[in-house]
């Protein structure tokens, strides 16, 4: 593995761990702050870090304890200041409603690096829709 | 803009023109074999090219006439031999079913240069959901 590959892994374990405690600062630390976000749900996209700190805040308080939270089908490339992900990220955790949220997403995450580290600049996060149904998948595994 | 933006950049025109012309073979032409699609529908991902070609025959299929396609806020991060690109993509077609396709997504494209040129190695594509409804929101505008 590259050094610049194993930066990349550690920005996302970091980010990942973070999730999991449900730190917003420390889900946030790695942003751009005119970061691009693609999310699950709507608008288009969020510009800057603003907006995706607001989701991330909502997301982690619609939660009752922590985020069970983990990553399959990781991939990086990287260059020497660029580098993109993709994964297949998984969720499950009980709601501050009592549902238990149990679900797979797409994730794909655009890096540079900058003189003071790896930083995200463009992150999108889908889950797919059925052709026939015109629902959203919310049942799909690996 | 640098000599590999200008390269992608032509790659992204190239393509966006075969799916106007509905061209299989010209959309497909800068595909890496081993490419990886989150797509907006399911399953969760398609992985090759042979995957790809056959969705984008049924895609290219399901329209009576040619397609009108453009993007928008579209934005290119490059290395010398890495890039990624992310868009708005709208597209207005009429089905063979009768029904007029209005449609915007996000795409977000992962681009590697080997020494016959740039070709995509990844493909995210994708329609948000409404946190509130569940329901996909075919409706957004940028």
């Amino acid at each position: 593995m590259s050094t610049a590959e194993a930066e990349v892994l550690a920005l996302i374990e970091n980010r990942m761990q973070a999730v999991r405690e449900k730190d917003v600062d420390k889900a946030m630390q790695f942003f751009s702050t005119n970061v691009l976000c693609f999310d699950v749900v709507g608008p288009l996209r969020l510009t800057g870090a603003d907006a995706v700190r607001k989701r991330v805040e909502e997301w982690f308080t619609s939660f009752d304890g922590p985020i069970d939270f983990a990553m399959s089908e990781l991939h990086i490339e990287v260059s020497d200041d660029l580098a993109y992900s993709h994964s297949l990220n998984h969720v499950k955790a009980a709601k501050t409603d009592g549902i238990v949220m149990d679900m797979w997403w797409r994730s794909t995450v655009g890096y540079r690096k900058f003189s003071g580290g790896w930083v995200i600049l463009h992150e999108h996060n889908s889950v797919p829709f059925n052709a026939k149904s015109g629902k959203v998948s919310f049942d799909l595994k690996p």
